[in-house]
C-alpha cells in the first residue's frame, strides 16, 4: 500500500520494456516528479497483477488505487497528485487524445509489422507462444508472414510522420512550450520502435528524431541501442 | 484596398455557401470580430480571383494582402488582427492541425460521397461540368456512382465521429473551455454537409450535434434547412 507500482510488459532479459503503452504512463509519472517501482511481468504474469482484473499493461498500483489504461493514468495522476501539469493549457486533453487516435490508428499498424520479428525474439518461450497466438488473431497472419512485409513497411514509415513532422518543425514540443502527455504519448509509439530495434528509426535532422532525442534527454531517459 | 473580402463557392442560388474550407476561414473572421465581404464565385471564377493565381477558395483579400488556404488565413488573422485569439493556449496550433488532418483523412472522404449529389444538383452547369470532371479524376467514378455509394457511406458515418463525441463529451468546445480555430476546422467539416443536405447529420442527443448547434448560435451562423 506504501508506494506507487507500475507493472511492465518486458524481454526475457529483464531489461527492456517495450510496450509503447506503458512508455507513456512512465513518462507521465516522470513528468509529475513521482518515484515510483517499475514491475518487469511477462503476458503470463498479467491475469495476476494485484489480484486480476487486467488483461494488459500499463497497470498503476497508487497507493493501492489500481487502474490500466494509459489515458486513464494520466488523468488519474493529474487529478491525484501536484506537479507539472500533464495537461498544461487549455485543450490539452483533446490535443492529446488526438495524438493517441493519430498514433493508434496511423502509427502503430505499421510499426506493428516492422518490429514483430524483434518483438518476437527478446520474449521467453511462453510470452513468445502467447504473441504467436496474439498475431495471428489480430492480423491473420504467422510472425514470419508479418516479418516478411517489415521492410517494405519500414520505407514508407517516415512518410507516416508528416504530421508530426509538421508540428514540430514549428515548435518545440508536441503539447505546445512544453511538454505534456500529448508528448508521452508519441515517445512511447517511438520509443516501441527504438527498444525492439535499438537502433534510430529518422535521420539525424528529421525534427522528430530531434524533438524524441529532446523529449529522451528531457525525461533522463537512456536512448537504447541495438 | 480598403476592407477584407473572402471569396466563396456558392451554389448557383448565390446563397447555399458549401465549401468546408470557406466556412473555416467565416469563422475565423467572426472569432476575430472583423467585418468583411463575402464574395461569392464559381469554379469559373475562381482564376480570376483577386488577379489570379489561386486555384481554389478561401481566398482572402486582406487590405490587399491576398492568401489562400484556410489555415494560413488563420495564422494571417491572429497575427494581424487583435481581437480573441484564435489559438487560446498552449498547444492549440497543434490541436488545429490535428483536427485539421483528422477531419481531411477520416471525415471528409465519406463526406465527399454523401454529398455529391446534391453538391452537383445545387451548381449552376459550367459548374457541374467542371465538378464532374474533377470527381472523375479525383475518384475515378462518376457523380452517378459515387451518389449509389452514399447512403452506405452515410449509414457509418456516425461512428466515424467517435474521437470527436469523446471529446465533445468531456468538454464544451474542440478547443477546450473556449471555442477557438480547432472548432473552425470541424464546424466547416460538418457544415458543408448541413449545407448541402439542409438536414442535421446527426441525433439531437449527440454531443456532437449539441456542440455543432452551440457553435453556429455562438457565431451567429442560422442552421441550414431542406
Amino acid at each position: 500500500m506504501g508506494g506507487i507500482a507500475l507493472y511492465s510488459l518486458c524481454a526475457a532479459d529483464g531489461v527492456r520494456h517495450y510496450s509503447p503503452h506503458v512508455w507513456k504512463a512512465i513518462l507521465a509519472l516522470r513528468h509529475k516528479g513521482l518515484e515510483f517501482d517499475l514491475r518487469p511481468v511477462s503476458f503470463a504474469d498479467i491475469p495476476r497483477i494485484a489480484g486480476g482484473g487486467f488483461d494488459s499493461v500499463p497497470v498503476l498500483d497508487d497507493r493501492g488505487h489500481r487502474l490500466g489504461d494509459s489515458f486513464g493514468i494520466a488523468l488519474h495522476l493529474e487529478a491525484a497528485h501536484s506537479g507539472p501539469s500533464l495537461f498544461p493549457g487549455a485543450g490539452q486533453q483533446a490535443l492529446a487524445r488526438l495524438v493517441e487516435h493519430h498514433c493508434d490508428t496511423v502509427l502503430n499498424p505499421p510499426l506493428s509489422v516492422i518490429v514483430v520479428r524483434r518483438m518476437h525474439d527478446m520474449m521467453d518461450p511462453p510470452d513468445q507462444a502467447h504473441f504467436r497466438a496474439a498475431r495471428q488473431r489480430r492480423f491473420g497472419a504467422s510472425v514470419e508472414e508479418l516479418a516478411a512485409r517489415s521492410a517494405g513497411e519500414a520505407a514508407h514509415f517516415p512518410e507516416k510522420l508528416a504530421l508530426m513532422r509538421r508540428i514540430l518543425t514549428g515548435q518545440d514540443w508536441v503539447a505546445g512550450e512544453a511538454p505534456g502527455f500529448a508528448d508521452h504519448i508519441l515517445f512511447g509509439t517511438l520509443q516501441w520502435h527504438r527498444i525492439c530495434m535499438g537502433a534510430p528509426l529518422l535521420t539525424a535532422k528529421d525534427p522528430v528524431e530531434q524533438w524524441f532525442r529532446r523529449c529522451a534527454a528531457h525525461y533522463a531517459i537512456p536512448l537504447a541501442s541495438g
